[in-house]
C-alpha cells in the first residue's frame, strides 16, 4: 500500500489490534454470530471459553473446527451455550487468526459477549474492517472488497451476479493483465532516459501504440458497460409515457402489484412522477410514471409534461401507452412529439382498453404503429384496467433485460471504478497522441505512469488511507 | 411421548423429513447462517456445495470440522463463497446430521439458497421445529426447551439469568427426583391392589405421609416462586402514586430518560395510566404512572383514582412522590388513604422539589414518614424537576430487587409450568387428606398418578401433540 500523500496521518486504528463484532444481522434471532479476528484472538477467547468436553485451549486445537462449551463471565456465570468456529492466519477470511462465536441470538446475550471480549482487549471493529485487513493481508484486491459489499446489498438475480463476477476477481484479472504489459513497456521507456545521449529506443514504438490502443479499446469498453451496469444494479430505467387518461398510472400499479399511484378518471391526474423497482424474472427494473402529454394551459401540468421529456432522456426503455379508443390523428400527432425523442432506447408501444375496442380499432392502431418504425413484437395490447396479469409485457421486459447478458461479462458498476476508468482513459489517449507526436520518452513515461495510476486506484495496488477510509465507511460493521 | 387423547391426529410434519431454515435474524448483515437438519443434511448440501480444496464430500468428512467452498445452483452458476460447519447425530443441538451454512448476508443470496436446497429435498422448517427435534431426540426435555425460547427473548441480565438457569435444568431436576420418589411409592400401593384380599400394606403410609408432605412443600414453594419470577421476566411492577400534581410524571420521564409522560402544571393531567419498562443495573422495571390522588368533583379524574388503587394492587413497589412543599395535613391525610393499602408492598417515599423546600421542613416530612413506619433508607428526598440523576432511587430499586437473589434459586417463569404446578398442589394435598382419611389403595393411587402427571407435564414426560404445538409455534423459525 503506497500512501500518495505526504502528510502524515494518525492512524484512527492499528492492524495489529484484535477486533470484534457481531456479524450477523441486528435483531432477535435463533442464533447470532460474533466474529474475533486478530492476532490474540484464540488467547482472548479462551479467557471466556470453557469447552464442553476435551479442555485444549482454543490456541492448541486444530484449525477449521467447532468446539462446543459455554460462555462464562467474569463472576464464573454462564453467559450463554455456544459452537466456536477456529480459523487459523493466513487460512481465514481476514487472513488472521479468527474466532467466529455461534451464539443464542437475544440482544442481552450479544451485547454482553461483546462487553466480554473487549474487556478482555478486544477492540470493537469499525465498518467494514474485516474486510479492509482481508485487503490488507492481500486475501481480496480493492474491487473484489467492494464487491463484497455489493454482494450483501444485492437484492436482485442480475446486481447478484454483478457483484459475484466482481468478487470473482475477473475485473482485477483483466486490469491487472493489462498494468503488467504496461509496466514492462514504461520500464524499457524509462530505461531509454539513463541512455538519453545516446538516442538508443529500447522500446519498440510500434508494439507500444499497438499495446497502448489495445489498452485504450479495452478500457472504453469497461467504461461504457458502467450506464449498463448501473442500470442492472439499481434498476433499468423504464419510463410509462403517452396522452393523458391513456392509463398509465393503472399501468404502473399493475406493474407494482400495488396501488402506489394515484388513479382517476381526471385528464392530467399525475402532474408529478412517481417511481419504483420491481424484480422481474431476476432484474430490476425502475419504472417511472409521467404526467400526459397533451396541450394544455394548465401551468402546473405544462411544467409536468416538460419534466416528462427530460426524464425520458434518462430512461432505457420507453412504454408508451396508448389509449385504445383515441382518434387516430390524436396517436399520429403524439407520435411526432414522441418518437424523435426515443432514438437509441428501447420504445416498447402498448395499445390499452382493449376491451373497449373493435378488432380492427387495433389493428389499425398497429398498422400505424409498424409503419412508423416500431418491430411487431415490441407493439402489446393490453387492458391495464381489467387485466390483472401482466406477463406478456413482462416476459418482453426481461427478455429485453437479457438480451445480451452473459454470465462471464464483466461489467462496471461501481462509480469509483467509472470514474478512474474515465480518467486512464484520458491519459492512455494522450500516450497514443504522444507516440503520434513523437514525444520525448520522459513525456511518455509521464502519460504511461498516469495511466498505471488510475488502473491501479481500481484494485488497490495504488491507494491512500483517504480512498480506503472513503470505501469502507460504507460497510456494516461486522463485515 | 404419551398421546393424551385417542384421536388420531394428521401429522403436519414428519420427523424424518429434513429441514432448513434461516438461524439469523432476518434483515441484511455481513453474514447468515442458514440451517440444515435431518438424516439427509449432508447428502442434500452435497449437490449445491464444492469444497475449495479437498473435493471429499460433506457425508465422508469428520464432524465438528468447517469447510469453505461455494454453493452453485443447478446451472453450475456460483451463488456464493460460503464456510459450512458440520455436526453429526446425536452430536449436534437437533441429535440429527446438521449442516450450518454460513453466507454472506443478502436478502438475494439468503431466499435463494433456502429455495436451492428445498428443489433439493429439504422441507422449510416450522417455528420452533429445531428445537422440537432437539426435545424430540432427548437432548432437552421440555422445560429446557421452553427456556430456549425465553433466552433468546431476554433483554434483561435478570431475565437472562431465569431462562438460562432453566435451560441448565435445575428446575426439571428437581422435579424429576420427586416425581422418581412418587413412582416408587406408586408402585407398591398398586402392588398393594394385587394382593386385595389379603389386606397386605407394601407402602409404609408414614413414610408415604412424609414424601408427600416433602412434595407439597416444594411444589408450594416453586408456585410462589412464580409471582417473583414473572416480575423479573415482564419487569417488576413498580407504581408512582401522590397527590395530583406532586411531580408524578415529571419522576417517570426521569426514569424513563423519555418524555413519554405528558407533564404540565395543572392539577390532574394524567388521568389514565401510563407504563413503561427500563433497565435498571440488569433488573427490568415496569413503571405506571397514575392519577393523582385527591379530592375532586371530575368524574373522570375520579375515574382514574380509582384505577390508581386497583393498580396499586398489582404492584410490588409503590413510590410515593411527595410535594414537599404541600401542606402537612395534606400528607397526613394521604398517609392515611395509602398506607394501608401498601401492606406487603415496598413502599418509598420520594421527597420531591427539594429545590423549593426549606431544610427544616423537608426534616419535618421525614419525621412524620418515618413515625408512620416507613424505613429511614427508604425515604429519598429529591428534585424531578432540576435533577437529572436518579442514581440513589436507581441504586435503592436495583438494590431491593437483588435483596434474596441467587443464581442456583429456581425460579418458575412459564405460566404453563406454574399452571401444572396448581394442579399438581391440588393433586398431591388431595393424596395427603387421603393419607389422613385412610382412603383405600386405589383411591390414593388415583390421585398420586395425577400428581405424576402434572409434574410430567411440566418437563415432557407426559404431553400431547397439542402441548407441543402449542409451545413451539411461539418459537422463531430457525430456532
Amino acid at each position: 500500500m503506497t500512501s500518495m500523500n505526504g502528510i502524515s496521518e494518525q492512524p484512527l486504528y492499528t492492524d495489529s489490534d484484535t477486533i470484534c463484532a457481531l456479524s450477523t444481522a441486528a435483531g432477535t434471532g435463533a442464533i447470532a454470530v460474533v466474529r474475533v479476528s486478530g492476532r490474540d484472538a484464540f488467547a482472548i477467547v479462551d479467557t471466556i471459553f470453557r469447552p464442553a468436553g476435551d479442555k485444549t485451549p482454543l490456541s492448541r486445537r486444530a484449525p477449521n473446527t467447532l468446539v462446543y462449551g459455554e460462555i462464562v463471565d467474569e463472576q464464573g456465570a454462564t453467559l450463554d451455550q455456544v459452537v466456536v468456529s477456529l480459523f487459523r492466519a493466513p487460512h481465514s477470511f481476514t487472513g488472521e487468526d479468527t474466532v467466529e462465536i455461534s451464539c443464542h441470538g437475544s440482544l442481552y446475550i450479544r451485547r454482553t459477549l461483546i462487553a466480554l471480549l473487549m474487556k478482555k482487549g478486544c477492540r470493537g471493529a469499525m465498518a467494514g474492517e474485516f474486510t479492509r485487513r482481508a485487503f490488507a493481508h492481500g486475501k481480496l484486491d480493492l474491487s473484489q472488497a467492494e464487491a463484497v459489499a455489493d454482494l450483501i446489498a444485492s437484492e436482485s438475480a442480475a446486481s447478484h451476479r454483478l457483484a459475484m463476477n466482481q468478487m470473482r476477481g475477473g475485473f482485477s484479472r483483466e486490469l491487472f493483465a493489462l498494468r503488467e504489459q504496461l509496466l514492462q513497456f514504461v520500464s524499457l521507456v524509462e530505461l531509454e532516459l539513463d541512455f538519453s545521449e545516446e538516442d538508443v529506443e529500447f522500446a519498440d514504438r510500434s508494439r507500444l501504440t499497438e499495446l497502448a490502443q489495445h489498452i485504450e479499446q479495452v478500457i472504453t469498453r469497461l467504461a461504457d458497460t458502467f450506464h449498463r451496469g448501473n442500470a442492472l444494479k439499481n434498476g433499468i430505467p423504464t419510463i410509462i409515457v403517452g396522452e393523458t387518461n391513456a392509463g398509465k398510472s393503472t399501468l404502473l400499479n399493475r406493474l407494482l402489484h400495488d396501488d402506489r399511484a394515484l388513479v382517476s378518471d381526471i385528464h392530467g391526474t399525475t402532474r408529478d412522477t412517481l417511481e419504483d423497482t420491481v424484480d422481474i424474472q431476476g432484474t430490476t427494473f425502475r419504472f417511472i410514471d409521467t404526467a400526459g402529454i397533451r396541450d394544455t394551459r394548465d401551468t402546473i401540468e405544462n411544467m409536468g409534461i416538460d419534466r416528462t421529456f427530460r426524464k425520458l432522456e434518462q430512461a432505457d426503455i420507453v412504454l408508451w401507452t396508448i389509449d385504445g379508443t383515441s382518434a387516430d390523428d390524436a396517436l399520429q400527432q403524439l407520435s411526432e412529439q414522441l418518437l424523435p425523442r426515443c432514438a437509441g432506447k428501447h420504445l416498447v408501444a402498448l395499445i390499452n382498453k382493449t376491451d373497449l375496442l373493435a378488432p380492427e380499432q387495433c389493428a389499425r392502431h398497429r398498422r400505424a404503429l409498424e409503419k412508423w418504425g416500431i418491430a411487431p413484437d415490441a407493439i402489446l395490447e393490453i387492458s391495464a384496467r381489467t387485466d390483472a396479469d401482466m406477463t406478456p409485457l413482462e416476459n418482453h421486459l426481461a427478455a429485453w433485460a437479457q438480451r445480451d447478458d452473459s454470465a462471464s461479462d464483466v461489467v462496471v458498476t461501481n462509480q469509483r471504478h467509472y470514474e478512474a476508468l474515465l480518467r486512464a482513459q484520458t491519459a492512455i489517449r494522450r500516450v497514443l497522441q504522444g507516440l503520434r507526436d513523437n514525444y520525448t520518452g520522459d513525456l511518455l513515461s509521464q502519460d504511461i505512469r498516469e495511466t498505471l495510476h488510475h488502473l491501479g486506484e481500481i484494485t488497490g495496488e495504488i491507494t491512500t488511507d483517504e480512498i480506503l477510509s472513503t470505501i469502507f465507511r460504507h460497510f456494516c460493521v461486522g463485515k
